[in-house]
């Protein structure tokens, strides 16, 4: 029996609360602890946003499916594997949850609760890294409920493992997650004039890796 | 068959023994080889703690149920899983267990067995860092009952990994192993006077966790 | 039911595309960020690729076997596991994927598409090294195939992620990776002048490590 | 059906060799690039070595059981879980592939093929630390084996990597793999006059480790 809408939206909402308030979060400690070497800084920030991935997709993808990603819960609305009347509160409730974890992390390290990103994150070369980014984690996703549903929550935690470092962009690769960081000075964020392209590129980047994987792997959805 | 009660607590103590020789002692050995870069001595500090839960929810789970933290044994006698006259002595196993392993600690590293922790660790960021690290422990606990048992350990030990980094506390999340780093001077420490504000932290983290994924997963337990 | 042999060529090109984007990006990454110590940057890309192996293994292997290396796909088809007309497709796919790979990389972080490795790796030492990494490799997948076919995915990740340091070589085990890497001047690039010898030494490696898997495990072939 | 014993001696000594292999040769390069950074040299010998044995014991635990450690091999001689005319061709096959993997790591990094360890390793702390590392990896295996027989690889691969940080040996844990350590000058050493007591502790620890072990979890061996 599925959930009611109510806990599932409870699960999108926390769900991208604790995946923010990581990446800002171990962001902020691994800068501020890092003596000024970035690849060290990287380090601190990728393998908590690994792992918490690993868990609240293993947690939270049978209450709500646990996309915590407006381009996964689109592209699920348009294959007709969510109801579409769901798609915009999901969506709502990820980017509500999202904002929310921004400032958990500055209330945990002392910080304002709310800023405006500062880091320039922009040009072709980044957003052709959203695109791989994006079109990566979508392939996973249709491939894994195709032939591996019980490794989906380590494959995307390992993805995004990789991603962080492969990219030149370190793979935001979800809207609702890139307007969370551009709530933040720190680490993390990025500057608000950046956000509209880089979801540019994270919407053209899912449904091509989501054609793909429908092509590649078969149809996931019973006709 | 559940196990006699002396093996149980045996477990207890043991799991929370080796669970706390290896925070700090990996503290010892990160703090004494990172030449200054405190992130580099979190790494180390941070792999072996994960590492270790895995391990030791794993072996431990089918003995006792591994809590490990008296928060979860409290939650478990409250909630009828752990029969009530079980948790004190659970309790006091692990206490007794946590100092015990940072005695260990000290011994293999040559130091004088017992101190106290000098770590100044206080203030109201780092009361809502134990607060969302309990939370999200219960939340896990509670969920992988319902929903993952098989996944509890590596869920476990992947939380308390991002914790450690995505928390201004580094997520002690546990009053056992917070009395336990009350007794070392070392990198893992903890000043006594900040002891009772962390652990009242947790316990409403713990108790909200718990309330939280009760709602969200349905009940674990059978009426 | 076999996938058709475009949707197997797709896979296999499309795994060595991101695969060798991971090792060439997640290189040029570490590399900027750690600040001169090799080390680090060494960390930062073994992670990426350890991970994005796993993801590969496990997404492609029930379309095309996700071999992604032409020593591999040889060794099938020697042994009648992959159809003797299909090696030759296969071997170019993934050649092509690479190279197209290491494009990418490129393309993300701004650089000139492809360029010539500069960096040199030569010696009998590399050389016992590139043969020590092919039969590891084939070694844990003949057996794996034997005895653990769902632990191969974790089981090639973790390898190559321990034959990056423990060979003296970084271990590139694999001829459409190591062609591909000769295309680039960055950190993970090998010179032109130097490929013949490590893909000798490859297959050289490769089919001991199957031979000596064969006698090992017993032979993975229905007769 | 049990493989024959000239498999299951190969197995022991070729798991062996590549586990001392990964072991010494991660060290070298570690050192190499750490630029004098111990913890960083610690972290990239401590990968390599966690994810081998994790692939290791997958492998070959079916052909030979995967001891590739003599206490583990007389510990199960001595409850007659392994054929006790077997024992001696056990270790005589871990301390030979042993010492042959130190020769192959000397062999890729261009060095002498055998020298002899110049590194002091004594000292009550130390002892303490090998008998607290063979300890609890005799409770993971005995225990393992009761509750949990397919995660052994992964436990012992993650016991391993949090001993390396939280004993002050670096937990050698393995007559076998001590022994090869004494024949390398390079960071993974041991003093050759240092061996004897690190064997005594480990041999203690063992023991008391499989009491403790068959105590708490049960006889894992049918009467």
């Amino acid at each position: 029996m599925t959930p009611s809408l109510s806990r599932r939206l409870t699960a999108e909402a926390l769900g991208t609360l604790l995946l923010v308030a990581t990446v800002v979060g171990s962001g902020i400690m691994a800068e501020k602890l890092a003596g000024g070497n970035v690849a060290i800084a990287l380090l601190g920030n990728t393998l908590p946003t690994g792992a918490i991935l690993v868990v609240l997709i293993t947690l939270l993808g049978p209450v709500s499916g646990a996309h915590f990603n407006p381009v996964v819960t689109g592209i699920f609305a348009a294959d007709g594997s969510l109801k579409r009347s769901d798609a915009l509160p999901y969506m709502l409730a990820q980017i509500a949850g999202g904002i929310a974890g921004t400032l958990l992390a500055h209330a945990m390290f002392g910080l304002p609760l709310l800023g405006a990103g500062v880091a320039t994150r922009t040009g072709m070369g980044q957003w052709i890294g959203e695109f791989t980014a994006t079109f990566t984690l979508l392939l996973v996703i249709i491939g894994g409920l195709r032939h591996a549903p019980q490794s989906i929550p380590l494959m995307v935690g390992l993805t995004i493992t990789a991603a962080y470092w492969f990219t030149s962009s370190t793979s935001f690769a979800n809207p609702a997650v890139t307007i969370a960081r551009a709530f933040t000075p720190t680490f993390a964020g990025i500057a608000p004039g950046d956000v509209m392209a880089f979801i540019t590129a994270q919407i053209a980047g899912g449904i091509a890796g989501a054609a793909c994987g429908r092509w590649l792997f078969g149809s996931t959805k019973q006709a």
